[in-house]
């Protein structure tokens, strides 16, 4: 047996708030200029963003929540070969550039959104180039 | 209270072969052409890579399953500053070029592996250009 039988569970850092209720609004891809929302961390991790500068870019790693996680192909592809939200592990990746950050360290503004409102968020990462 | 309580819960889709067994072996990032790997996937998971493409890349999902998640600061910096996989939700992003794909869709070869060897696979995504 080559792979994992166990699962991993994950608690989110936090939670991205978007103008974006459901599917049909959100933009396919991150990217837009246009489109802004707010990561808002637990309390508990705001240390994990010191020496995070406005104006970088970041990697937004969140939870598609809302998505079916029994897809495994759609229109002839596999999931695994495109981006799409449902897919068995929906974990999504956005890459956003960051407006503004409160003097508490609990809110990151972004520009570049494509979640559903109130997504959670795992992790933030800088992008490699 | 606009932190999600909940955790989420992944199944691997499968594992990432390495030549790396420990982290002072391991690349800081992937890319390199020199650094090849095998993804074996669950055997109920391979319809989800109809139409991948050797040649082409691919996005890694994968969990830092030896990473420490305690961590939020390192020399100073916090770690969603940066891609250290030592981090609450160690979940990690390697960019690979596909070498090869096997004609069952279990064994996806890749250069660009940095992945320790056997790191759980929780998803894979076109990467976005």
């Amino acid at each position: 047996m080559s792979t994992h039988p166990r699962t991993f569970e994950f608690r989110p850092i936090g939670v991205v708030h978007t103008p974006f209720d459901d599917s049909d609004e959100a933009p396919r891809q991150g990217g837009s200029e246009a489109d802004r929302g707010t990561v808002v961390l637990a309390e508990e991790y705001t240390a994990g963003i010191v020496g995070l500068e406005p104006g970088t870019e970041l990697d937004v790693i969140w939870v598609a929540d809302r998505a079916d996680r029994d897809v495994l192909e759609a229109r002839g592809r596999g999931v695994f070969t495109t981006r799409s939200p449902a897919r068995p592990n929906p974990i999504c990746v956005t890459r956003c550039t960051v407006r503004a950050i409160s003097d508490d360290r609990r809110r990151i503004d972004l520009v570049g959104v494509d979640m559903l409102d109130e997504s959670p968020v795992l992790d933030l990462k800088a992008p490699i180039h």
